[in-house]
């Protein structure tokens, strides 16, 4: 590993330059990063995705927040790296580490093209009162890495209007509307989120993510450019793409487009999602206008066709979770050992007995008592362990399927129910229940959301370190902005069509972890200019630990309400053993 | 009225200027504008006191907000000024007038002393796009207000140690300190409430204000000046300020003293307080550094002495509220005629037997049936009525005392319960007590205190349009910053010894209105890093319009405690015939 740093020192001497810093990222500012991307785990073995490491002569440090400071300390053991511990959500402790650490003068230097212009931007700013120089042309990851992976290309297909509701055409429309009220000429597209959603087209090219590589940029007259490896494409989306007014280019040639964009034209630029090396790239003479994507809001709000596929996609995630339930049960009962991992293994078969279904959108968060208490946990080959009777195991999955995404957390106990945790686990419910019942007039923030849930923890004391809610894509990111449901401010507000996670938890160290998610969206109230929630996701929720005096009727009524309704949808599909299982759990709580 | 628009316009027409503003305030930016300063009010007759006045050649508009629609369409009615609706909170609708309306290369102009320099230097920013000149130095007050009142100059106490716990020289080292902090050298302070808690001086120089008009200016070596009518300071002031180590001033003299601050010098500037006049008067050799004022949050922050006072002072308050309220019902009962006015008149007169009652604290609201439909009536002569039976009064109204500030809501029944009514006054109810009963970790800001609390009528489709809760002075402001309970966004995180008050609402047009406000403060709760509120005012809250089946055993139990404590405290202070009305208003609910 120390070889590996070695390397780098040896070519930072040689470029003249002070200190080499990596951020974790590919050039679409993804936040799963594909594996021929993930740079430092490669160079350090740590594997957090929230990572920077800044390398000198004589200096090595990798900057992280507290999910990664037990797993970071153990994965940097052996090597020359420093744990940085950055305290609050800000990035600024590794600036100030360079503003105090580098000599006025010197360069400091990155790959332009794993890091995104907002960052390179604040970065040039602040470094620049400090007289340092930043150079974000060095990519050094050739000196130590050799058997870097191949780019993955995977193949790519259409999803059909009976899907998205709106064919590509209308959203490019759309889009050029909105370049035309910026009045600007184009817009600028590197999240590979975005770029699958205006064009309608799906790919696997990153795990969990059905995406595929490309740039693009639209014009204010409905034309655009597809940056692309020209080889993965076939006949069929040829043609697709040529319909659409949509001319392909290679994926490397953005640079160059970018170069010769013709003087004076304005580009929409979303800084948070272009990197470094495309800003930089746009022609001087261009005017560069940075602005939130136009596409997120858009993107957010499901329309009518989606939100009926995404509860036809809720029906068949329900069987697939019910099915395992029922099987997971009966090994615990019959004292059959089973493990994490196993757990994991056995809901994705069930997932994929639906024809829909594409792959999991995220990795299978199973954690049994104490690794539960990490909400990150996932297990791995290392740290898997068996599941015993009288504990508590959590199960955080999802899927993603031609009809949407999903995305459920639920909290199960395995025999005898310690006290304490039947108290969490209803205050649990409670916040989870207060939001799903929550109405609210327009023009709400998720800070306020997140605060009414909440507040059924914080009368005992209790509170739980990540957001309540976050926005979930159709057939794409299961973490869609722009809106969330979190405790820091975030200011957009909500409107009909967003699907978001409702996901409070309680977490106690060494002993278990409680989280209950469902699927929420935002639909009209029958008070007029009044908002509330739809709960989408269909799984039945577990009563054995609810300490009934901790409830009132309405919550009471909710959840009875909830599981009758999963057992009169969910029951048709399942084998008679199943349905007695589901109706003995969603019998009804006094 | 229009000749004193006439006047105005000649004299624009001499100075060369194409539009003369006027802004609704004094040269400190009090939110209650002193009789001498009430420029447009003389000018048009209008009395709200969200008033921004435009005037050219050939147009005359003022703009407010929407709790001035109604009236101000009627005081404008004679008269040639337009009434301008602004719809947002932004004052920017009137600087889009002046963009579309006025020349470029024109002369826009307004009496710097009266417009504080934050809206001052927003105009210069917004106006130099538009190539319009701003002169800050056009006072045209003169020329049509002929028999302007003498500013008011009252007598002048000091609040002792213990009242206010803190000598002015502690508090003068700590601002000696936050000077020293911002790497400052003196602070610069023009609202008259920061002065006044700074010295621990008081005096009545405004309505419901317990202020003296001056400046101050603070050094970091703690030595300071005070620029002040000198007449006004007696042997006695002037010995407490010269140990002090405060340098009396004449009050005109602020300007050249800002004007010759040594060169390089560096002062803190807080322009939401701060003239534009006085701002563009320091030294341009000086360094401005702009900056909310650091008494504000010293200010809110209630020390130990000061709660126990306030506690003492909710006693008093409490005691004339429930005379009243006895009072009160035997008129009704015995068919006698009470007006609103009448009310007001009867609350002080039992107000004014506590020996530190200073004056009311804002002008008392008592509002019956429709009138309290509007939060921010208040009965003059011209729209007295009388109350009746079988309506709804609200009665909202404070005291300033030596030892504290108060602030109250109650709404009474005078006789049948409108079923309508007894919902929204438990909805309003429940909101109230759910603010009062919520525990919050440290960090907490407004915004989620008051969604915690609107939730409950949220659930209803109603909402109000005010803020649950807004700071409150210590024998000062009853509104005061920097915190607030408000559904738009206060960053100020709630820390011990804030006093707020708590006063959600429903207001149906042409019906009723309800408001249930009492004072709270934060304090610690027995769960580490958590806080909670104590109520401080002791007035019982009226249960006879609760709709039992709306609260839940908690909030039952808050009611009933809440109460039982109001009679169990004041008790001792009434009459007989008036514990045993305390008696029966305060029998528990079930």
């Amino acid at each position: 590993m120390n070889q590996k740093l070695q390397k780098i020192r040896e070519s930072i001497q040689k470029s003249g330059v002070e200190a080499y810093i990596i951020f974790n990222t590919d050039p679409h500012g993804s936040e799963y990063v594909p594996e021929d991307y993930l740079v430092i785990k490669e160079l350090c073995g740590f594997t957090g995705d929230n990572a920077i490491v800044i390398i000198t002569q004589n200096f090595a440090g990798l900057w992280t927040d507290s999910r990664y400071f037990i797993s970071g300390e153990i994965e940097l053991k052996n090597s020359e790296f420093e744990l940085m511990k950055k305290t609050s959500e800000s990035e600024s402790s590794f600036v100030s580490w360079l503003k105090n650490n580098i000599k006025k003068g010197s360069v400091i230097a990155f790959d332009g093209k794993c890091t995104m212009s907002s960052i390179f931007l604040d970065l040039k700013r602040k470094l620049s009162q400090a007289e340092i120089i930043v150079n974000d042309k060095l990519d050094l990851t050739y000196t130590f890495w050799t058997n870097r992976p191949q780019p993955k290309i995977t193949p790519m297909f259409i999803l059909d209007k009976k899907f998205v509701g709106e064919e590509s055409k209308e959203k490019i429309e759309k889009i050029s509307t909105k370049i035309i009220e910026e009045n600007s000429d184009a817009l600028l597209i590197g999240d590979l989120f975005e770029i699958a959603w205006l064009l309608n087209l799906r790919a696997s090219d990153i795990d969990y993510c059905p995406v595929f590589r490309a740039f693009m940029i639209v014009f204010k007259d409905k034309k655009s450019m597809l940056f692309i490896s020209k080889q993965r494409i076939n006949t069929k989306i040829s043609d697709y793409l040529s319909k659409l007014n949509v001319t392909i280019c290679e994926y490397t040639q953005i640079t160059s487009t970018l170069e010769h964009l013709p003087a004076k034209l304005s580009i929409l630029v979303d800084t948070a999602s272009i990197n470094a090396h495309l800003y930089s790239s746009i022609n001087r003479h261009c005017k560069i206008i940075e602005r939130k994507s136009p596409i997120q809001i858009l993107k957010a709000q499901k329309n009518n066709t989606e939100l009926l596929n995404i509860r036809k996609t809720m029906i068949e995630d329900g069987i697939a979770m019910e099915k395992f339930f029922y099987w997971f049960e009966n090994q615990i009962e019959n004292n059959k050992k089973i493990t994490e991992l196993d757990t994991c293994q056995k809901l994705l078969e069930y997932r994929k007995k639906s024809p829909n279904f594409i792959s999991e959108s995220f990795q299978c968060i199973s954690a049994f008592n104490q690794h539960a208490a990490m909400p990150h946990y996932a297990p791995t080959e290392k740290d898997n362990i068996t599941i015993e009777k009288d504990g508590v195991f959590l199960i955080d999955s999802g899927g993603q399927y031609y009809t949407g995404t999903t995305d459920l957390t639920r909290v199960i106990p395995t025999g005898k129910i310690d006290e304490e945790f039947a108290i969490d686990y209803t205050l649990v419910l409670k916040a989870n229940i207060n939001i799903a019942l929550a109405k609210f007039p327009q023009g709400t923030i998720g800070t306020k959301i997140d605060a009414i849930g909440r507040i059924h923890l914080w009368k005992y004391g209790k509170d739980f370190g990540h957001g309540t809610g976050h926005g979930i894509g159709f057939c794409l990111n299961v973490h869609e902005g722009p809106m969330a449901i979190t405790p820091s401010i975030n200011k957009v507000a909500f409107v009909p069509g967003m699907v978001m996670s409702n996901e409070p938890g309680i977490y106690i160290e060494n002993k278990y972890g409680i989280r209950i998610e469902n699927l929420i969206t935002v639909i009209n109230s029958k008070y007029p200019e009044f908002y509330e929630f739809e709960t989408l996701t269909l799984c039945h929720i577990d009563t054995r630990p609810i300490k009934t005096e901790l409830l009132n009727q309405e919550e009471k009524d909710y959840i009875n309400n909830y599981n009758e309704k999963v057992y009169k949808i969910l029951s048709e599909y399942l084998t008679d053993n199943e349905k007695q299982y589901l109706k003995k759990q969603t019998q009804k709580i006094n």
